[in-house]
C-alpha cells in the first residue's frame, strides 16, 4: 500500500517568536534553522522580512539546504495592486522558496481588523498568490481566524480558501487562531473543506490553548489534511503553537497514522529528537520540560510502587513506545547497556568512532553521568563534549595551564563625579613551562576574563586570532543558596567559519564561565592542529 | 433538556504523589484536599492507606465535606478470602467514603505480575467490590491497562469491567495506564464497553504520554463515560495524568460540553481556578507553567504585532473565552509597541490608577519606550515595572543609597594546594544619611553582592528578613563585544508568600545584577509599607 506523504512545516522562527520573553537574533535563527533541518522537516518559515532588521537580514540569504525556506508575510493591501505593495514586494525579493502569506477567513476581522470589503479581501488573495507564483515561490495562504470564521460566515471562509487554491497556492492551511476549536469540531470542518480544496493541498495550524494543539493537528490530519504546522516544544504565543516534538513520534510510530502516512522523519532523526528538543530549550536558555510527552527526563521514569517486580520482569509492557526510537531513555533500570549506545551514537555525530568493546568507553560513559549529574548537559555543547571524549581516550595536548586569575568589579564615582563600573582581570598563564601574566579591562567580569585569557598564549596566539565570543548564556541549576551556575558560551572562527559551542559549571558563575572559556580557545588550537 | 451529572474524581494525593520528586506530607494533603474542595471536585482520592504511615495517618479521619473521601488500594489477593485479606481490611477500616481498587485487566499482566489465572483475578475483583459494598462503601474498581488490555483480550478486558459491575461497583474506571492510546480508539473502545456497562456507571482515566491526556478524557466523555479522573496541574507519573486544571473550564465553558453535561463546579468557583492552581504550584515549591491552558500568566498574552489595531477594537474577537470566567486576566504586552491604553491597562493590573489625561502618563510612556530600546524587557519584570511606573509618579521613597560597591573574584591555589575560587563583595549603603559598609562572601560575585547588599540596611532590615533570591536569568542580548546583559531576577517572601520579578540590563552583568537586586529590595521595602 503507498502511503500518503504528509508534510511537515516548522514556525518556531516566525510564529514561536510571537512567545512573551522570545526575541532571536539572527545567529540564533542561523543555530535553529540548523537543528530543524537535522530533525527533517521540510518548511522552516524563518520570520517576516520588512518586518524587523533581524528579518530582512536573515532573509538576505538561503539558510537552509533541504527545507524549504519560507517568508510569511501579509497579503498585499487593498485599493493598490500587488506590484505597488513594498512589504509584499520585499517579501517576494527575499531570498526564500515559498511565500506563505496571511489572510484574514473570518468576515468580522475582514472588516474590523482590515477595514475593507470581504471582496477586496478575496482580491488581495488571489492577486498575492499569483504574485508569488509569478515571482518563482511556492505560495501558501495561512487561512486566519478559519475556524471561528467558519462557524460565523462558513461561506465567506470557504471563499478564502477556494480564491487561494484556485490562483495557484500549493498549500492553503487552516488556522486556528485563538486556540479555542474542539478536536470533532476541526474533523467535521476539515471534512467540509475538502469539497473544496483537496486535503492533498490543506494545512492545518493550531494553538493550545484547551491543551489540544496536537490532538486538533491529528484530527485534521485524520479528515485528510497533509501539511502540518507546529514549533519545537510547542513555543508560541499564549499557550503555545503544536508541539512539532510531540506529533513527529506519534506520526512515525502509532500505527494508526504510520501505516498510512510518510513523513520526512527517518528512524535515524527520529532517535534525534530528544537531543533536538533539549538544545533547543539550552538556545532558549530555560530548562527542559522534564514531564515532556516522548522527550522529556521523566517521560520513561516509573516510580517503582507497586509495578516494580512486573517492571523488572518485563519493562515494554509498561511503555507505550520504546525510549531508544526517540532517543530517551528508560529510568526505572539504570541500563549501561542504552547509556553505552547513546554515547556511541554521540560520538559518531561528533566525528568520533570507538570500538564498541574499548574499556576506555565504560570509563567515558561514567565519567559522562558524572559530570551530567553535576549539572552539564552536553547535548547543548558539542565541542566540550567531543573535548572530554578525546581527552578520555588520550588525544588532547596540554596546550596552556592557568595558574590562577583573579577578576575585580568595581562601581564608585570619577574624578568628575559619573558613577562608572570598571572590570579588571589578571591571569597567569602557562604556556611550554613558561609563566605568561595578562591584565584586560572588560566592559564585564567575563569579558574582562575573556580579554585576558586571550591576550598572550604564546606560541599558540596565531592560532586564535579569528575567535570570539558570540553568545553567552547563564542557568542557574536550583535556585536558592545551593545554586549550581550553568554557561554556555558560543564562539566563533572567522577564519574558518566554524562556530562551537562550551559549557562550565560551577556554584560561582566566573568560575563556570572560566571552564567554558577555557574549553572554547582549547578546541580552537585542537581544530587548527587538526587542519 | 436535562443534563447528565458528570463526576470529577481527584487523583492528585494518589496517581499525583507518584510524581519523581513529589512526596506529600500529611500536613500538605490536608492543605491540598482544603483546595479540591474549594475547587468542587465530588471525589477526592486521598492516598492508600497500609501503603505507608503518612497515607495511613491521612485515612485515620475523615478529610472531606463535600467531595467523596476515597481511599485507594489492591484487589484482594488470590488464594485467600477478602476477610483473610489484611491490606484489603485496612483500607475498609479507613475513615473513606469510598473505596477505588485497581484490578489488572491485561491477562498478559495478570500472568506476569499478579502471577495468579484470569479466573482468580476475576474472583478477586468480585469479592472485593462485595466487601466494600458491604463495609458500606461506595465501591470502585480501576480497570488498570484496561485499553492495551483490550486491544490484546478484548474478552478478558471486557470480562473483568463485567465483573465489577454485577458485583456492585458504582464505577467501572476505564484506565490507559501506559499512556499511549489516542482519542479515535478511546472512543470506539469505550463505545463497545457500554454494550457491557452502562456509561453512568463508566470512568475514564488517562495519562499524557502522547500529548493526549485531556483529549483522550474528553472523548470517553463524548462517548459517554460520566466519570472522569485527573489530577490539579496535571501531576503524575512520566508525563502526567489528565489536568482537571485544563479540563474543567472546557467542560464548563464549551457548549459542546456546557450544553449536554453538568458538572459540581459553579461559575464562583471556574473563576477561582488561576488562584488554585497557582497555590497548588506553592505547595509543590516550583514555579507555575507561564504557557498553561486557561490559567498560565501568558494564557491570555498577545504581543502587540500584526494585531494590534484590532485587539484594541475588540479583545474578545482574539479571545476563545473570556479571561475572568476562569479567573485570569488578559495582558497586551508592553513592548516597544506599546501605546497609551496598553500601559494604562498594564498600571490598572498592577493596581495604579491614573488618569488618562495626566501628562504624567506620556513621561512614563516616553521613559518605558526608551528603557525596552536599551533591552529592558517590563513584561517579564513586573516588580520592576511598578517601581519604573510609582517613580514617575513620584510615589517611591528613597529608602536607600548605594554609593559605591566592589566585588572580586579570584581563582588561586590555597594553603594547603588546592584550587579554590573565592567571591566577596564590599558596598556602601547610605540610610537616613548614614554610610555603612558591609562585606560578604558568597558562591558568585552575584552572591556575595547580594549577601553584602542585604546584610545592614539599618531600619528596614527587619522589613527584608523573609526575602531570597530564588531564580537568576541572564541573557545576552547583542552578542559580540558590544553585548548587552540583561538580568532577571525572581525574589520571594516567605513572610507574604510574595514572589516578584525584577530585570537590570547593562554591558556588565554585575551592574545589570546590581539594578535587579537594588529593585527588588526597593519592592519588598515598598510593599513592607503598603501593609
Amino acid at each position: 500500500m503507498t502511503k500518503d506523504r504528509l508534510y511537515l512545516f516548522d514556525t518556531t522562527l516566525r510564529d514561536g517568536a510571537q512567545t512573551s520573553g522570545v526575541d532571536f537574533s539572527v545567529n540564533e535563527k542561523i543555530v535553529i534553522a540548523e537543528l530543524l533541518e537535522r530533525l527533517g522537516v521540510d518548511y522552516v518559515e524563518g520570520g517576516y522580512p520588512g518586518a524587523n532588521p533581524a528579518d530582512t537580514e536573515f532573509f538576505s540569504q538561503k539558510r537552509t539546504k533541504n527545507a524549504a525556506f519560507t517568508a510569511f508575510g501579509m497579503t498585499k493591501r487593498a485599493g493598490r495592486s500587488a506590484s505597488n505593495d513594498p512589504g509584499l514586494q520585499q517579501i517576494l525579493a527575499s531570498q526564500s522558496d515559498a511565500c506563505c502569506f496571511v489572510a484574514k477567513a473570518w468576515d468580522y476581522h475582514v472588516d474590523v481588523a482590515l477595514g475593507c470589503t470581504n471582496e477586496e479581501n478575496l482580491e488581495a488573495i488571489e492577486d498575492t498568490v499569483k504574485a508569488a507564483v509569478m515571482a518563482g515561490k511556492e505560495a501558501m495562504i495561512d487561512c486566519e481566524h478559519f475556524f471561528d470564521g467558519y462557524k460565523a460566515n462558513p461561506d465567506y471562509a470557504l471563499a478564502c480558501a477556494r480564491t487561494a487554491y484556485q490562483a495557484g497556492a500549493r498549500w492553503v492551511v487552516l488556522c486556528d487562531t485563538n486556540g479555542g476549536t474542539l478536536p470533532d469540531e476541526i474533523h467535521s470542518i476539515v471534512t467540509k473543506v475538502q469539497e473544496i480544496v483537496p486535503g492533498s493541498h490543506l494545512g492545518i495550524h493550531t494553538h493550545d490553548d484547551t491543551g489540544h494543539a496536537v490532538a486538533n493537528s491529528l484530527a485534521a490530519v485524520d479528515a485528510g489534511v497533509r501539511q502540518v504546522q507546529g514549533t519545537l516544544n510547542g513555543l508560541g504565543e499564549r499557550c503555545g503553537n503544536a508541539n512539532l516534538i510531540t506529533l513527529i513520534p506519534t506520526l512515525k510510530l502509532k500505527s494508526q497514522f504510520a501505516d498510512r502516512l510518510e513523513i520526512g522523519v527517518s528512524e535515524d532523526q527520529l532517535q534525534d529528537i530528544t537531543g533536538i528538543s533539549h538544545a533547543f530549550d539550552e538556545i532558549l536558555n530555560r530548562s527542559p520540560n522534564r514531564h515532556a510527552p516522548y522527550v522529556g527526563e521523566t517521560a520513561f521514569a516509573t516510580k517503582a510502587g507497586i509495578h516494580a517486580s512486573a517492571i523488572l520482569k518485563d519493562p515494554q509492557t509498561y511503555e507505550h513506545v520504546a525510549p531508544e526510537t526517540v532517543g530517551n531513555q528508560r529510568r526505572v533500570l539504570v541500563s549501561d547497556q542504552a547509556g553505552k549506545s547513546n554515547l556511541l551514537g554521540e560520538l559518531a555525530r561528533v566525528g568520533i568512532t570507538v570500538d564498541k568493546a574499548d574499556p576506555r568507553l565504560d570509563r567515558l560513559l561514567s565519567k559522562v553521568k558524572e559530570r551530567e549529574a553535576l549539572g552539564y548537559a552536553y547535548e547543548a555543547a558539542d565541542a566540550s563534549f567531543e573535548l572530554l571524549a578525546l581527552r578520555e581516550l588520550g588525544e588532547v595536548p596540554d596546550f596552556f595551564q592557568v595558574d590562577s586569575f583573579k577578576v575585580m568589579v568595581e562601581r564608585r564615582f570619577n574624578a568628575i563625579g559619573d558613577l562608572i563600573t570598571v572590570s579588571e582581570a589578571v591571569v597567569k598563564v602557562n604556556v611550554d613551562g613558561e609563566t605568561r601574566m595578562s591584565v584586560a579591562e572588560g566592559n564585564g567580569p567575563v569579558n574582562a576574563l575573556d580579554m585576558a585569557l586571550r591576550k598572550d598564549l604564546g606560541k599558540y596566539q596565531a592560532a586564535i586570532e579569528g575567535l570570539e565570543l558570540i553568545d553567552y548564556k547563564v542557568r542557574i541549576l536550583n535556585g536558592g543558596t545551593d545554586a549550581v551556575t550553568r554557561v554556555l558560551i558560543e564562539s566563533h572562527d572567522a577564519r574558518t567559519q566554524r562556530r562551537w559551542f562550551t559549557i562550565g559549571v560551577s556554584s560561582n558563575i566566573v568560575d563556570a564561565s572560566f571552564q567554558a572559556l577555557v574549553d572554547s580557545i582549547t578546541f580552537a588550537l585542537l581544530k587548527a592542529q587538526e587542519s
